[in-house]
């Protein structure tokens, strides 16, 4: 019995689109309504998460969508799965609920378990976590460690501070408040607040008119596909962006304390980098002294075929700092040197420092997964999906450039963003919810529970959508 | 029947200590394992919040606190609250934590009530929501509301961006990454995240080793007490601070694009600020098109005896933002202008904008505050309160300095740091939870179902703390 036999035994066997639009009627007036008092612009269609169920989104109107984009990329599980409905309804979760603790001055009995719990998912080499509440806020968490480390390698982690440094800081100004950098690379995205936002730079509209740091960003490989016919010249994308990470690290106007990178860029339009270029990174951080953080929000619990994509790329040493949310519900960090952990208390705190509430689900869906080996799933069924497509590709090969991916995690580029953005608005009334990403890629983000039938009914919903394209 | 009578028949009548140390013994060895996982550093005990019950903490020793610190000032309606627990088990709960939606993109049908339901506790003067995952986070989603709201009047509200903007927002300068500022007040706290952290200013130690922008930092009223006995030179002292602000608009090296501030300084001390000082700062800010956004982070949510406490101040026209997190257990921001709105979608947007778990919490605890008119009742227990503290002051004004507050938001100050830590750690034997602020303050920040019965409690524990002080 398959897990979504299993989890989902009223999980339908086919999309239905009765609507002639999307958003459909109802939704369309849902959506006015909303629009009084939220910025309902952005709404594909108002969703009844009630009715929803497994790897299919219902809407208002009645349309029933198999969900390739799952929440931007933040379901693990699909619609309604009964271990977490279980988990939220357990009198832990009442309680995290009613009793928001701040876990950082009255921890409750409850959360030693909770975070025990999740460190059984962490990635391998790490040990350490700090608990944070979005794929930003955990950035930037992570950020303040890297600054707090890197600051105390250079005065040693036992020095006091001193009062020239506790003075300068309450003027924002140096060396309480030293000019440091984070170095990270074009088309990533990293979350958008300040920090997170300076380190962002995927799309203007995500920073127009803030402020920001005066941080660098280095060039991300782009390579050709398919991987195995352009060994030779990837290798050589490797080398040029690697020599401008190094550049920039020795060469920036201030020190570069920090580098951050996705595994896999995403919002940035799925660009994948290789395990050699990410090994390569380990040794220009350490040979120069910068913390390196992977940043692993979107790519992360999963649906790459690991449960943490950069275990690709076994980095040795590993990575300094991890960070995580979006598929965990929850966010934070990991990390393995303990001296990430400041010198003092209340360096690194907040309030909440994280949402029990959240972790207990995070924990569930860690354990869910680990039980049920849906990451060895993900590997048979992204597999299938990409051989799939790769057909699809020879019939269509215009619509389907540069086919990528790891696991169930996959993209292709059409020729313009016009044409992208028709394909998903065809897709969506041939049943298939489905994102985009950068200027014109397709970007698949499907739950880990996504089955060959799955694929089988969109991979028709593709063809049929292209026969007429 | 009083309000704890009806929700917490099984409250204890008194506080009980049977340990000779806080943390205890049990307490003790759970902070040595939770240390093992996690920064277990400034725990003052774990908690038992299975056992905890309206306004008493139950620790692991099974020592019961009567709770005037109530995490760091955010419980609203007490521990283990019925009302609260029926929002937790609602199915509309369930929804919320397990289909956990991208609200901007697939909003679920429950969304437009919960934030109906949020909007019915508006400010005066404010009827727009837009919402975050803590205190920390709704100051920097206002601020980019700001500086968009800032530019947009520069630029004018349709007018598109340049294709300079464009490109060189893709570098982090200028003009699409303007040089602008927001301007704070000296020991302010707005949070610990970089734009945050640069506008927070009550502690070295929130802020040592990040960068930040240079931002200006204003001089705070520091008032002399009792209030009615010291106008003019209270009044006079506004005027200096006014003067200082308005400079520091005028002058700083970048545009001062918003103003933030808190009504009650509450991290920096409970440093009040007058309904005068308020009322100018709406007037120089009109003046020099700058923001003004009031945080009611700590202040909010009716522990000042007001829902919002800047409505002490009566601020016209309102202010523009008003930021809110904690006692609601969820966070964000209101406004009324509708061009706080950005011109395009997707500007003021991320994957999960907000927490509709979080935010049903939120509603429940606004609409059981107005159903029991526990705003009416802080007014009239703060009153009490604060005349029976006086009384304590007449006896030992040493250790009873500047008493202060509004509503059941009280604070003192002893003669030292050290004295005041010595009398919260003798105040904790002696059954009573209460946090510091600053240098050498003590803030009570009790639930709003704090009744007369527990400040009896509360006076006799002082007075028997002070007695072999």
């Amino acid at each position: 019995m398959s897990y979504c036999e299993k989890s989902y035994p009223t999980e339908p066997t086919a999309p239905t689109v009765t609507t002639t639009q999307i958003p459909g009627p109802a939704s369309t007036k849902a959506i006015e309504n909303l629009g009084k008092v939220f910025d309902a612009r952005p709404c594909y269609f108002v969703a009844d998460y009630e009715k929803s169920i497994g790897n299919y989104i219902v809407d208002l109107d009645g349309n029933t969508f198999l969900d390739l984009y799952a929440q931007i990329a933040s379901i693990a599980l699909g619609y309604n799965n009964p271990d977490l409905i279980k988990a939220a309804k357990s009198p832990e979760m009442i309680r995290a609920l009613v009793e928001r603790p701040a876990i950082g001055n009255f921890p409750g009995k409850d959360l030693e378990g909770i975070l025990k719990q999740l460190l059984k998912f962490a990635p391998k080499g790490q040990d350490h976590i700090w608990s944070g509440l979005s794929g930003a806020d955990a950035n930037e968490l992570a950020f303040k460690a890297a600054f707090m480390y890197y600051r105390s390698k250079q005065r040693g982690y036992n020095t006091e501070f001193s009062t020239q440094e506790n003075e300068s800081v309450m003027d924002n100004v140096s060396p309480g408040s030293p000019s440091l950098a984070v170095l990270s690379f074009k088309k990533a995205f990293h979350g958008r607040l300040f920090a997170s936002g300076s380190v962002t730079c995927s799309k203007p509209i995500h920073k127009l008119d803030f402020p920001s740091f005066h941080w660098p960003h280095a060039e991300y490989p782009y390579y050709q596909y398919p991987l195995d016919k352009h060994t030779a010249e990837n290798k050589k994308e490797d080398d040029r962006c690697l020599q401008i990470v190094e550049k920039l690290i020795t060469s920036w106007e201030v020190p570069v304390a920090a580098l951050i990178i996705e595994p896999v860029q995403s919002e940035g339009g799925d660009n994948h980098a290789s395990a050699y270029f990410l090994q390569k990174l380990r040794e220009i951080t350490l040979k120069h002294n910068v913390v390196y953080i992977i940043d692993e929000v979107q790519t992360g619990v999963g649906a790459t075929g690991k449960f943490w994509c950069h275990e690709y790329a076994n980095i040795t040493p590993p990575p300094d700092l991890v960070t995580f949310s979006k598929k965990f519900q929850s966010a934070g960090y990991w990390f393995h040197d303990p001296q990430f952990i400041p010198n003092k208390a209340y360096r690194q705190f907040n309030t909440w420092c994280g949402d029990p509430a959240r972790m207990i689900i995070a924990g569930a869906i860690g354990q869910e997964i680990v039980d049920n080996k849906l990451v060895d799933q993900v590997q048979r069924v992204g597999k299938y999906l990409i051989d799939e497509l790769a057909k699809v590709s020879e019939k269509y090969p215009q619509y389907l450039q540069r086919l990528r991916g790891k696991g169930t995690f996959i993209a292709w580029d059409l020729p313009t963003g016009e044409q992208r953005d028709l394909f998903l608005k065809k897709l969506k009334l041939n049943g298939c919810n489905v994102g985009g990403c950068s200027d014109k890629s397709v970007r698949l983000r499907p739950t880990l529970t996504f089955e060959e039938k799955h694929v089988d009914i969109f991979i028709a919903a593709v063809n049929k959508t292209l026969k007429d394209f």
